[in-house]
């Protein structure tokens, strides 16, 4: 049986002005039309902000690739399932029986939009500083480790170190193309790696340049899953 | 020459404490490090934000999907530049050479990039609430464009008048696959459209939801551009 929705505003440390929001931001699609589908699109832009305006602040010195990199790291579908289940929130949500059979409760996409949710609801609620506030102490954790982290270590690196502690492959950067006058030219370089298929191009006034574009494009590849 | 960026702020209706962060935002990542890239990773996210916000409360019928076309479609590399072009922007950039002699100040790219890194700076220099009455002015016609506009047309019907008003030809859906016990069948389709080389696929717990399905994925990969 799905747990009181009380129980879990409480644990998340919220108090509602208007329950019932809570209770929408809780309910899949499956149930009907009153479902968090409007919430978790309110909710999503919500944290994309955020967190975009707690790395700017954190890390004065990082380039915008970096800090979007981050942000990718930070805010996906599997990092928010994350949160979702240190608090149990799958236990109180409203689900259509043919979800609940599936054990829609336990996946990720469904904990992610619900708590999204839970996200846009306090927005209406209260305002953008509760969510400001609220979402600081939600992923304080995630972005104290990030902190220590080697974010401002270069792509080519990044990847690299990645590759490595997959126990893979090193990614393979090829030259493909050079155009331009000499003193102005553009290289466009190929990197490949055994665990994407398509390779990513990036392209540079320099080789160095463009092997870097191409390894960043390749990172952002990998952390948003596709 | 650039022009001065008080007549450009004047003209945008915005007084900045700190008017060196407005020629941060105006500043090309060809000019060198002090380049509006951070200012725009930080404005794209609070306009995404902010206009998610009003379509939130203007709509409050729309679902979801709905919600994300409509923004889609008001946010966007060729829509930003235009309302950049209106202000004529491109007169105020600060390029580096190189940029400058390849009319880097036309690009929709260029524009639209320092169009968000203005509402970066604006959030940096005043706050959220700024942002949100400066770019609920700068987009109000677009807005009211959208309240008399089609919106509420199913996915497919506005896909159709989409090809239509292209003269191309109407769309093609074809029935890929069924699984499922007979009282529980999902339903697979494939959307094609001759503008586009990939079909689309969507599933629906009917055929015709299912096409619907296929037809608002399609319209969402028109819309963004790829």
């Amino acid at each position: 049986m799905t747990k009181k929705p009380e129980v879990l505003s409480k644990k998340l440390g919220l108090t509602f002005n208007d329950p019932l929001l809570f209770v929408t931001a809780l309910s899949h699609r499956s149930v009907g039309s009153n479902n968090n589908e409007r919430l978790e699109f309110l909710g999503d832009s919500i944290l994309g902000f955020v967190i975009a305006q707690k790395l700017y602040d954190a890390f004065p010195d990082a380039a915008e690739g970096t800090l979007s990199r981050l942000r990718a790291n930070l805010v996906n579908e599997s990092s928010l399932a994350e949160v979702a289940r240190q608090h149990n929130l799958g236990d109180y949500l409203r689900l259509g029986s043919g979800e609940l059979k599936s054990g829609g409760f336990r996946r990720d996409s469904i904990l992610s939009d619900a708590l999204e949710a839970i996200i846009g609801a306090l927005f209406k609620d209260q305002g953008i500083s509760s969510c400001q506030e609220w979402i600081g102490r939600v992923f304080a954790e995630k972005l104290q480790e990030l902190s220590a982290d080697n974010w401002q270590k270069d792509p080519k690196t990044q990847l690299q170190e990645l590759m490595q502690a997959k126990k893979m492959e090193l990614p393979d950067y090829t030259l493909i193309d050079m155009t331009g006058l000499p003193h102005e030219q553009i290289f466009t370089v190929k990197c490949s790696i055994s665990l994407v298929s398509e390779p990513c191009i990036g392209t540079g006034v320099s080789r160095k340049k463009a092997e870097q574009a191409a390894a960043e494009i390749m990172l952002t590849k990998l952390i948003k899953g596709n």
